[in-house]
């Protein structure tokens, strides 16, 4: 379990107690301020500020007085606009800051993304909690035999038991190890500087994470794909669920345009153009290689 | 006047509207938000929406639960050991967003500072407004004559009037001519793209600009200085007092280690150590050169 | 014209002395080296420098020892399978410095591309020479009637020849009066960071930029498109016939999977599946509004 | 060892076969290239790629077309004046791609640093070795007493020994069940992508690290200084002694302005300048907390 009975009285005491604001005000957020939302099996996701909403978005695109929108209908066609045609500077001018606690597997590809701000729990000052993620067994996939970076089927049932005893015995023992280097009693006791590297890579971090929407809405693009590794992408679909209480137009161009579209290059235009025309086009005479025909093929469903 | 009564009107319904929030606020940027802060002869700086506070920065630092203090002090004293040490992630967890109209050829220094968000009033959508920056007389300064990049003395009264005649007649020139190109009566009506061209550089523009608390602050050391253009320090100077009025504790920490703060060479710390030990030091025997010396002996006092 | 006889000179004499290096080279790109390559009636693009090659970009994606690669078809297919599937960070091992000259208006759209690296010619410290962008009279268009932020047809002869009077009118006006505000001649003369606001936006100004390839892709996407500002696009072609010339793999897969391609929403892949099982499929059935429909048209053909 | 005989053998056959360029060349860089440089157990540095030399900052700064220089001495002079006035943009315009192999713990802290293009060996797609820092016994610090993040005295040899078996053992533990769970014979094998969450966080990477001048020098002003963690910080010291044969006169202004250099804050300028007019100041009529007066101690030597 992520959050201590102490820290849920804290996130109750701080839903406790609004303040007025002048502030534009999204009232889906404000509903989920604070609150952990469960990933993984020692995860969260908890909102812990946020600027803007959808009218922000309008109004930052128009540089207007006053909230900048006659209409609802008309901020949402002017939302789809900006995303189909790539004007991103407007959703820039949403922000949020997340609390996200995750495996240190994770955060390595989440820092990826450079264009955020970033607080984590240090080790070098703090001491490590002792908390592994350790996959459910549907989650043990086998290698993927047709792709390099992927899973593959649901590991069989005695496979997934050894993996899980290696799993579980391993971070047992390196956390005993690192909580016996560290400690004080009878003798000096190891740097935690240094102690920290005997942890392995599914032990949980956390940090505080602040990002503007566009670029946000990139960070979803890419991990709540299906190609995704699952494990990143538990935390893009919640944050997904998050954005759409928080920006509800703005979310559903994202769906449309991103992750529901597909880009075609020159080639594929093509192909869909004399395909329409009535012609049988096949991968050879698709100018196309076999990889991008097997990826074409699936956009045609 | 930067404000028409029709703006005034807008910024006083939006500040008579309180909302309720669980998000952190600050009491000093509430008393700011929306406000026109005139600049310059037709510019201003407005505040549309801030998130965090001193607070939040203390937080992000010790990603904790709760609001993170035991008391005011305990803050300060992180804030100013954070600010003092270059400890720079917790002050990008604050983010502010201000309206601002500004001369061009201001507006092309300041777009320098890559780390934020803007979005500009477009001269290719829509029409310019005939307002230009024509400086006050005692601002007519003549090139320095030590400094290439700087100004000396005022001009005399006579040069003065002829250079404000030149500004005057020459914008106003143009801003006929700009609209006389891009009108549809009785002809085609040139590209907005395109007459734009004919404007000159004290045109007014106008953005919105959002930035986190640290790159803000950056931005604020080098353009608030003594040395940076009187017409973009004075900008500064009023986001300075924005910024005191928001996160108190880390403006008053800035102000000590930024704003007042010298940094000395290791040749100018060598001198510091001789000269308290005795030492008469002079430029012959610092191993600085001229131009470091005369620095040197500004940081002396 | 753009280049003096001393500037040819010196570059004819950069260009005369070559000396060995260990490093990566592209010999598309050093024939290219220091020319300066006309673009407008006085802008240039002269490449600088530049680090890496079409093997650098797989050699970086497969972080391998040596060239990292067996045959050229194998490099070409991992740069389109890296372009297909957005792996951006190969492509930003690749560096490119550019001198540019430039109208300030093409810059003042330029710089808004904020991964790049910029020194401009500076006007506080540095007087700009008297050259001004005067469009050729097939480029003086008119406003479009149908894009808010776009050009229609070409003036009248009579309009054009009004437009070209004033713009060159102006300029030269704007032009005599900075240099009478700047002389110091019988007087202070005015420093130079003021007497600039008085010139035009079309006045030519030059800096160096350097970009990765990844991020310059990406601006040239936007600047290379149909809808781009004439006088920025013809900046963006040159600098595309130079990169073709440098990574030439990289550039056709760019080609082909960026300018060349379209991005379909979920709505319009809807469509096409639809249209493909020989359904007729109009606006009104497509759930698109008028305008998407207007550009799902186009991707027609 | 960090080098195999066989890409010891890529690494001289890279070396062997200069090629001409008209490009900016540094003799001192030319002489690093595809070198491996051992820093710590089995890690490394080499220099892949490069780009510009002293005399192309100066080009830059001064927008100019030739080489833009007079004599040595000139640009030395002209270097030093944009460091001391933190003018960053000309040293922007160098750039350097290494390629390195570090614990994963270093990496970690090394990411932080945004502002650089990285392509790092990915273990969702190849295999990791079986490569691990073991601290030397001189290395293995106690925790600090006085500074929550750093170390103290080495080790009592018992400790040390205690420790650097748990630190074999483990790493030998969880590699073996690493290659166990992938493994294909006899089992499905488990995904390489979840297996990996098995190793710790003393196993070895690398990547490709390609950053600008000016980011690069404030990545070693924070890791090469004393406060670093030893682990990054020997990392930072072999790219010093690199860039200082790379570009002589910038890193000779680095390092005395900024690695030797001190920022002192208001009170502490006020403070020197009354003691140079013979007061003596104390803690208490400092005005600074005890933490800030022992720093100043520490400047005043």
């Amino acid at each position: 379990m992520p959050i201590t009975p102490d820290q849920q009285a804290e996130i109750a005491a701080a839903r406790a107690t609004p303040r007025p604001t002048l502030r534009a005000v999204s009232e889906g957020m404000e509903a989920r301020l604070y609150t952990a939302h469960p990933v993984l099996d020692h995860g969260f996701v908890r909102v812990i500020d946020y600027m803007g909403d959808d009218a922000a978005i309008c109004q930052a695109a128009r540089v207007s007085y006053g909230r900048g929108t006659k209409s609802v209908q008309n901020d949402e066609g002017l939302i789809r606009y900006l995303m189909r045609h790539w004007h991103s500077t407007p959703f820039e001018m949403c922000e949020v800051k997340l609390h996200i606690k995750l495996p240190v597997f994770v955060a390595r590809q989440w820092i990826r993304h450079r264009t955020a701000n970033v607080n984590e729990y240090s080790a070098r000052y703090s001491i490590l909690d002792r908390e592994f993620y350790i996959p459910a067994p549907e989650q043990l996939a086998a290698q993927s035999v047709v792709n390099n970076q992927g899973r593959g089927e649901a590991l069989e049932a005695e496979e997934a038991a050894r993996v899980l005893d290696w799993l579980k015995g391993d971070a047992a023992r390196a956390y005993d190890h690192y909580e016996a280097m560290i400690s004080q009693e009878g003798q000096q006791g190891l740097a935690r500087e240094l102690a920290r590297m005997n942890l392995p890579a599914n032990i949980y971090t956390q940090w505080y994470w602040k990002v503007d929407l566009h670029n946000l809405f990139h960070f979803l693009r890419l991990r709540a794909d299906a190609h995704a590794q699952y494990e990143i992408r538990v935390y893009a679909e919640e944050i997904c669920k998050i954005v759409a209480d928080w920006v509800p137009a703005a979310y559903a161009a994202f769906e449309d345009y991103r992750m529901g579209g597909v880009t075609l290059s020159a080639k594929a235009v093509d192909c869909v153009r004399r395909m329409l025309k009535g012609e049988v086009v096949t991968q050879e005479t698709s100018g196309m290689s076999k990889g991008e025909w097997r990826e074409f093929e699936g956009f045609l469903g």
